[in-house]
């Protein structure tokens, strides 16, 4: 993969976590502002941080005016599509998890390229393809999706930060297996969803399971 | 305007946006030191983020001991006219535009200074002039203020990080213009306030329009 | 007190609020990897905004692995002992003081050897400190416990960066100093939880302190 590639894929991944942030503003009742603000916070999030975190120069969001064109879009698509915003959360979720597939790779390529160890590196992918969204969900209010406990968010974008830093690390990072990554931590978000997988919880009490079946009410 | 002149700016702008804090966390009750801390995390927030964002050393509100002045003040003030607090949130408002004011234009100059391509620096400009309020917000557990739909917020820091942009890169920031892009960011805020000025929904429908008029009851 | 020691005790900091975080994720019935990534949280979240303020390059959190460690050994431990779940939030506490003791001192300690002056690292080391409690309380969808009227959270934080400053200005920070700090900071805040001290409001009124009394029924 090339840099322009790279850049791109990013780009891509901007828009997928924006378009996720203005459905949310659109569905919350916000305006046209909000909801490019909105937009940006979540699609740039991730990134922001990871190049913060990474301590080399300024964030490509602000260095590189290209990445303003994602938020922009998604959140004209929302105001002239107002339908999208009445079909409920199940496309909001669809562009959350082609978001995070693609910031998953973006994001842990990037801090192997920078010279970080592969253990930092899976941790600063994760951070990247999982910031965005946090930080949606404390803005809108709203206990963050990737705590709830009917749901697998954080564990496709592990997967994903391990195998792309293990390609990486055996040089077979290449357009054919990177793309492969991305639809597996794709689907496997979206089998997730579907057949509501879900992993243990934090403590082993019967306390806590009841407390389980109260969340699932709300 | 010579480097002193822009420091003493950016701490009267500190003071008017810890004002704000101070002036909340008396509002929830918070004790003298929360409304330090909120004060501060309010005033110096946004430079804060700027400074991590231009990546050039540490934060002016951490290498400049007098940044600690202003929310010390602010607190102190809060503490000593208690019926301001009591006069309700009109106040607290026009602390915050007065901060927002001063906040768009040294942000935005702070940025253009280090080097940073116009369209950059308008959108670091803007995330200093509103992230400190976004903080106040989340952290007293509201919606934050910036995403009210009946209420134009960052629309008059845009404007203000533009024309700043506009007049240092033609050379005609001074100190007759600088003033009176603070003085019509402030007007353009006020009178937003007073006549309830916003801007058009996040999307086109009916359904969200019936949602707008729920979010004026509360 | 040499760099591996400081190492050291920076993971033990880092372990005691790792846990604090897992315990809040049990009781609030996340999942296993929200209890991991919620610990992750509150255990590096102070450090890293540390580090991001120091400029000095990527966050020790990032750049060690070591540090993944004791968010690994926190969760693991609420998951096997849920019996301390049950026990309430004195246990929480407990460990959120030790965190804080610690990091106050090894917070400040850092700021002070990466050149900032003295009012600079208190400064830096309080955010040290209370950081990461306060992303967990947000995260939580909670007005973080720093800003409860009814408790001392900064204050010790606050005497043991002084503390901490002083010291390492005269030279006298040392293998027995230090551990006195830490001791200090933590007894002063478990006698602030056991006798329930607190600071004056925020501001002098009857309205407020009636606020008060409604705060305290929560």
């Amino acid at each position: 993969m090339n840099l322009d590639l790279a850049v791109l894929l990013d780009l891509v991944g901007v828009f997928f976590f924006a378009v996720s942030g203005s459905l949310l503003a659109a569905r919350k009742g916000f305006d046209m502002i909000g909801s490019l603000l909105l937009g940006s916070m979540v699609g740039l999030g991730g990134g922001v941080v990871r190049d913060v975190i990474l301590a080399a120069g300024p964030p490509a969001a602000f260095s590189n005016p290209l990445y303003l064109l994602p938020p922009l879009l998604a959140a004209a698509l929302v105001y002239f599509l107002p339908r999208s915003v009445e079909r409920g959360s199940r496309l909001l979720l669809t562009f959350d998890a082609s978001g995070l597939a693609l910031f998953c790779l973006t994001g842990t390529r990037k801090a192997l390229e920078a010279g970080m160890n592969p253990v930092a590196a899976v941790l600063l992918g994760v951070t990247t393809a999982v910031g965005g969204g946090v930080l949606r969900d404390i803005t809108a209010n709203e206990v963050p999706r990737l705590f709830d406990p009917h749901d697998l968010y954080a564990i496709p974008a592990m997967v994903g930060a391990v195998l792309t830093a293990g390609l990486w690390s055996l040089g077979w990072l290449n357009l054919v297996t990177g793309p492969v990554v991305v639809v597996a931590v794709f689907m496997l978000r979206m089998l997730a969803l579907r057949f509501g997988w879900h992993s243990p919880l934090a403590a082993r009490s019967w306390i806590l399971s009841r407390r389980r079946r109260a969340f699932r009410r709300d």
